[in-house]
């Protein structure tokens, strides 16, 4: 008799989002009609830039006709694309070159399946709140996880310490869900700490675009010794709206070594073995993304979505609600009003103002109390759901 | 310090299409200008049908706009393809519901992310020669492997005995390397043994679309009993000539359980927590394969891949080479002449007549002293290499 992955039972119920969906779906059914605005899932509202469309109907033409078709592409991604994501990284100071570079479906695809390089008797630390998958895919392959809180104390930035014992380590900076962004000093230490240790970081670099502040990092391997240590996340979904098409990149530094085994060797060889590469055609939309055009147009998104976020901070700051980020991430973390739970303040919003956010708890037992606004919503929405916000506690 | 995945060393040390590849790029570096005919690699040379042209030019299109901008796509498919898909299999009898059918971006992702569902302590039957990427993928997982050869004997379709104790059973019919396709009462035996022993058969149905025998299965789930036992994974990389453009799905019916768990369910979760699902566009070309007009364009162009295989198959019995596969498979399985073995056999053509095919041994042991030819080359390309390959052995 065959075992199923005995871990899937130590999983929690349900999922944050799908939690959200069926809450959501009951008020509506209950309330035909209703206009709901929805500030919870951190998916994008803007559609794909002119320069990428472009590249996409050229790219599925290519396919139409026997001259310009493509079969199998490389499974660590088209050179074509590769070569212009470590151009790229040049422009900031990163030297890289291509081939530690891989595309990828998307950073959730990836945050799951390079988790294959290492045994799962390594344990991983979580700072949390966090992206849940994050715990998920380590639970389902029964590696020991050790939880860190952060809190307003530190500004969800916690610093590393003698007393964390943790062999993969999971930095999100941009952070989802908090929207705070370490330093470079603060990034250094963890750097020098994953170093010191062997550990290995792995950093989640999915907001980087939303960074304006000129003295934070946008990429881990900004700092010293990164090379030495950690693996980059990078995913197109929030920097280029991309989050339907797919595409995302992971950066293995060919001297990342543990053990006398070289990570990237070690992730070429899984992505031959389990992959036959990235669609073409959605490969091409991506480097699309990289050129001048395509830099200035989702940059223009991202103004955007930036004014969204100036609105709420706005409405926030008027009524006078704690909150962080916003300004150098796409996500609002605001401190639930009046001593609510971060599910109570959801029920609360939803049937008061049919205002639909995510529940702080639902990045773990330190988002409690917390809730977080995604500004990827439409203009028009956000404005209306930062009225209904000021109304609501102006009373 | 963390521990790399020490299986990652008990790999061999490369894989057989790059050590094709490199040989090839070698003679090619010594002979400039000779025309090579490739008859090696598995991939498709006729570009995408006019029907999933169009579909995937509407869907790019969908993206440009506000209004019909497709964000985050649910997890485990969108529910129009998947319907279509249940919808095809309902044209051969198999009754399906939507949500027994994922979406995933092609079948060799699926192989190697699908082993998450299963305790590293089951075991493998690997039925050989077989395709590379079975076992590799186990040895990552460290999982002890069985090895079940298969021979002329038996027509390469071994069948299930008492002596044979394994987990998980792949089996890949059509075959891949041999082209050797189990009947109806071959493969109820393997049903039957594996709900005897409660192991889970892996079904590669890839090339199913090649059949041209009425009274062979297309399905594992024509077979009875084949629900509580058996995992489909299928892929539209030869069926419709997606090996560049990435579309494959995986059939888990709602019956199959192991020790109390529920695999459908199981693999839900693994859904939506490690991927966010597979891009909207390529979803789109890939349901626009499943219509009346897609299906019709499909066949024409595997007609011409099956004249091809004629063309060889003729060539072969010209000069009086034992083969087998061609007629429901896209791929011809020889028995290499004068006694050569495989890469032996490898270098002669590639010397002699500038032919690339793919040596038997690259498929596990069982495969020394054979030779696979893809069909999926040019009609010219394979016409050419028909007449060397007469020509060399009529001498």
């Amino acid at each position: 008799m065959i075992r199923p992955n005995k871990y899937y039972s130590e999983l929690k119920d349900s999922y944050l989002f799908y939690n959200i969906a069926q809450k959501t779906k009951a008020y509506v059914e209950q309330h035909p009609g209703t206009k709901l605005l929805r500030m919870g899932i951190g998916d994008v509202s803007l559609p794909l830039c002119d320069a990428v469309i472009r590249a996409l109907h050229e790219a599925v033409d290519d396919q139409a006709s026997k001259s310009s078709f493509h079969g199998y592409m490389p499974e660590c991604g088209a050179s074509f694309l590769r070569e212009k994501i470590a151009e790229h990284y040049e422009k900031r100071g990163v030297s890289l070159s291509a081939d530690e570079v891989f595309v990828s479906s998307g950073a959730s695809d990836e945050l799951g399946d390079i988790l294959d390089l290492f045994e799962r008797s390594s344990s991983a630390l979580v700072i949390e709140p966090a992206y849940p998958a994050y715990v998920d895919a380590n639970v389902m392959a029964g590696r020991k996880i050790v939880h860190l809180s952060s809190s307003e104390e530190n500004n969800f930035l916690p610093e590393p310490g003698e007393d964390i014992k943790a062999d993969l380590l999971y930095i999100c900076s941009p952070n989802n869900p908090t929207g705070a962004v370490f330093s470079r000093e603060q990034l250094q230490a963890w750097v020098d700490f994953a170093n010191e240790n062997g550990s290995v970081i792995l950093f989640d670099a999915a907001y980087e675009a939303f960074i304006e502040d000129e003295t934070l990092p946008h990429s881990i391997f900004e700092l010293d010794g990164a090379k030495t240590c950690a693996i980059e996340i990078c995913s197109l979904s929030k920097t280029a709206g991309f989050t339907g098409t797919r595409l995302g990149y992971t950066v293995i530094p060919k001297a990342l070594k543990r053990n006398g085994m070289n990570l990237n060797e070690m992730w070429i060889r899984n992505r031959t073995t389990k992959t036959n590469g990235v669609s073409y055609i959605i490969q091409k939309g991506g480097a699309a993304v990289f050129t001048e055009e395509g830099q200035r147009q989702i940059h223009e998104n991202i103004q955007i979505y930036k004014r969204n976020a100036k609105i709420l901070m706005k409405a926030l700051d008027q009524i006078g609600i704690w909150y962080c980020g916003g300004k150098n991430a796409p996500y609002i973390w605001m401190r639930c009003p009046k001593g609510m739970k971060s599910w109570e303040f959801f029920d609360y919003l939803l049937h008061k103002i049919q205002v639909v956010g995510t529940p702080g708890e639902g990045f773990g037992a330190a988002g409690e109390g917390y809730f977080r606004f995604s500004t990827f919503g439409s203009p028009e929405d956000t404005k209306e759901a930062a009225e209904r916000i000021v109304t609501l506690f102006s009373k």
